[in-house]
């Protein structure tokens, strides 16, 4: 006779390439958006939440890589056989945004957003399938003052949350430069397309493959690690010779650079307009006082995403952290973005100019907790709450009301909810919890009107150094009157 | 000759259900939040926030709708042909985690959490498909103390968001008192489980339906207005009698109600229990100071869901709005909840003990708005930028100095990025922007070493009122010296 099957029961598992932020992280990421938030206001910029849902028509195929349009996404049909999904940025809502309600915004429309986005990719260490952005955008603004501005707002907002002058850098280039090389190398043409794709994710990988496996990947192609082979831009040496001029045209002043630039492009008219105005954007950010120390011409920095137009820019940490082999290497890119003209066109036929950047929220989180791991400071932790523990179950009530008093003085507190039966398993709660201070009143407290204090911050440290030496002055506990709970305990967390 | 197709344009919409926030609308829910999170944190609770997906086995079968199980979420499978879906509440996530780190949270575990939900539903007026819940919940603690704690928590938030004290009342139940009074009504073993389950839902209803269309859907069932028939319950006068007296019970003081509610409840063991629990709710709560000015028992609240199985609360605001159709009606429910000790037990096989409420974001935010509408005060909006004119093309340099000079004054400041050709459209722009203040400075201006500020929100006044009378003592622009720019605006700010 079969036995009966149990039905299995559910796993309890956060999906694979998901994750869970609990507690401080929480808090911690919370606090950043603030600050980048009252940053980016502070600009003129306005916030905006769209759905985390979009039809997949208007999501589109500017998907980061552009290799493989469509994929990527989180996809389901609806009950009208319309397929929606999940947004993979935040910029294709805005497009959305902006043509759907074109004739209600500004013009030009400052907008800032933030929130999770989520890609349907391999998930790996580090990588995750739901992951936070907080962008800014300007759309219908041509002028590069609005690039310039949002670079000067990008290095505004890393002062503010903690990244140390000195410790980033915000690098400008222009695509049009970039377009302007390639026409003299003999890349222009709608034939040689797939070519300047290959050259642009070339470029892009300098910082990963240096210049040799740039230039292999300009030429016939490269052979990685794994014995993987990549297609290369086809280029012979001329040509490859002016694109990676291209890479090493940074000089030790913006002057100096642009000039360069300016020798680089020769008579292409597209790349004399880039040059221009990446001289604009440089004068534009002088007149403001962001000098070279915060922001700089870069002719390095491309993007790899396909759909800039103009100006592009990121954001790099200078400063060096251990890699996970403990390897010290720079923090690297934070924020990136550039001017896309032709994201709202798609919805609208007429082209709409259009610049933006985004931060990685997760890498910029991480940056702050290197920082202030070297700098010895304590990892942040959501402040304990006073715990009052239950030493009479019938009394419940007068806790409680301790509790009350508490909480209505601002103090963040609560009653001990578990079983109360072993204390030993209340101070074991009131320790997990970090809590600074556990009130205590048995029946003999209670007869005589006092309660107990007991100091847990204290009790940690004497327990750290081993000796009650130096902490001889102040008591682990204190008895006091009932009366004098909330001004004790304040007290007590003050010091 | 056919014509070659144009690939149709993409259309610029919304997905049906859902919707976009803008500017005001995203900062008044931001700053409601930080203010229950407060309160919340002050009560001990800590901040979760998981990912909008789960696997469809963890969110399991607890949509609210019981007759609709697997329906109603976002769901598509994923590469290893696993189901996932949009979290439909923020409950059956927090379920999921409690079981997964049981080892590594506090036990109790008070967590609260807020963010959207995802509900693959029919959308209606005022119906959307993606929205807000604000959640917190004890998971762990059997005593109803913390059931008391979340009732006190909530009126302590609904006060703080700015629910003044008399417009709302938080209402208690114990389900277990129902379950007493089905017994006595003879509804009582697992044979009778649909009937329960009509009842319970025939009870959530009173408020709609009113207590002849509760009668009727306790018997043989209910015709609505459009014709459709809803079967009962099937109870015939006596058993429906005692469901009844049920809903009646409130009297005048708590202790009056749980006085009637023994009478009802008679030797049923479960009911005795409920009630019992009922009045160790009220005292911890009077203890705290909550009296039932604020808190109180009202019999007639059972919530719908099927997974509740002691103590459920309700929020209700209590003062009036006009409906859609210009009639008085109080606003209603913005905020339940209760005891669930079922729902991590899926996972783990143990019985965890669980309780919480869920604020529904949305209405709070819309009782807000009406009670600011009614007391007279101008709707939220976001503070606009001072605008900063472009008169003179080659001196965008000169216009991003003063801006920036205004920003580090901590001003929201910008230049207009538009195409400054048309000086009207400029002075149209700062309007729709809501901007206080346009900074002017043409030639002549920039040859003295002046600005004109103009005085926008005067101007306003002064279109709105007709009369330049009242305001003839302050000048709607002044001319002042560059180097007083910030200063003047700060002055102008504060009048």
């Amino acid at each position: 006779m079969a036995k009966e099957k149990q039905p299995r029961k559910p796993r309890a598992e956060t999906p694979k390439g998901f994750r869970d932020y609990f507690g401080a992280d929480v808090i911690e990421r919370r606090d950043m958006l603030a600050k980048i938030s009252a940053v980016y206001e502070r600009y003129g910029f306005d916030p905006l939440e769209t759905s985390a849902v979009e039809t997949v028509e208007a999501l589109g195929k500017f998907l980061p890589d552009v290799d493989r349009p469509n994929e990527g996404v989180f996809g389901w049909q609806d009950e009208d056989a319309d397929w929606l999904a999940l947004r993979y940025d935040l910029t294709a809502p805005l497009a959305r945004v902006a043509a759907q309600f074109r004739n209600e915004l500004p013009t030009p429309y400052r907008r800032y957003a933030y929130g999770p986005v989520w890609r349907n990719e391999k998930p790996g260490p580090g990588r995750f399938r739901q992951f936070y952005q907080c962008d800014a955008d300007t759309v219908g603004a041509p002028s590069v003052a609005a690039d310039a501005e949002i670079c000067a707002m990008l290095s505004d907002a890393l002062e503010t949350v903690g990244i140390e002058r000195g410790d980033y850098i915000v690098r400008v280039n222009n695509r049009k430069v970039l377009n302007g090389v390639m026409e003299v190398a003999g890349l222009s043409g709608d034939d040689k397309d797939a070519e300047r794709g290959i050259v642009l994710r070339a470029i892009d990988k300098l910082d990963r493959l240096g210049a040799d496996g740039v230039r292999a990947l300009l030429g016939a192609g490269r052979k990685d690690d794994s014995g993987d082979f990549t297609k290369g831009a086809g280029l012979n040496d001329t040509q490859a010779d002016v694109v990676m001029g291209f890479m090493a045209a940074k000089r030790g002043s913006g002057e100096e650079t642009v000039a360069r630039l300016r020798e680089l492009v020769g008579a292409s008219k597209v790349g004399c307009e880039g040059v221009d105005e990446l001289e604009t954007i440089a004068a534009l950010l002088d007149a403001q006082g962001y000098g070279p120390d915060r922001i700089e011409i870069d002719p390095s920095v491309v993007r790899g995403l396909g759909y800039y137009t103009g100006p592009v820019y990121e954001a790099e940490l200078t400063f060096e952290i251990l890699d996970e082999k403990g390897r010290k290497r720079q923090f690297g890119s934070v924020a990136g973005g550039g001017r896309y003209d032709d994201l709202v066109k798609r919805f609208t036929g007429q082209a709409v100019p259009a610049t933006g950047v985004s931060i990685g929220v997760d890498r910029l989180l991480a940056a702050l907790r290197a920082k202030k791991l070297e700098r010895g400071e304590a990892e942040t932790t959501s402040a304990g709450p006073v715990v009052v523990t239950v030493m009479d179950r019938d009394r419940m009530a007068d806790y409680m009301a301790m509790v009350g008093q508490l909480r209505q003085a601002g103090i963040r507190a609560e009653m001990y909810l578990g079983n109360p039966k072993n204390f030993g398993n209340q101070l074991k709660y009131a320790d997990k919890r970090g809590s600074p201070i556990a009130v205590i009143q048995g029946g003999d407290e209670a007869e005589k009107g006092v309660v107990v204090l007991k100091d847990l911050i204290l009790g940690a440290k004497i327990a750290e150094s081993a000796t009650l030496e130096e902490w001889k002055d102040r008591p682990a506990q204190v008895e006091i009157p009932l009366a004098d709970l909330v001004a004790e305990v304040k007290k007590m967390l003050a010091q």
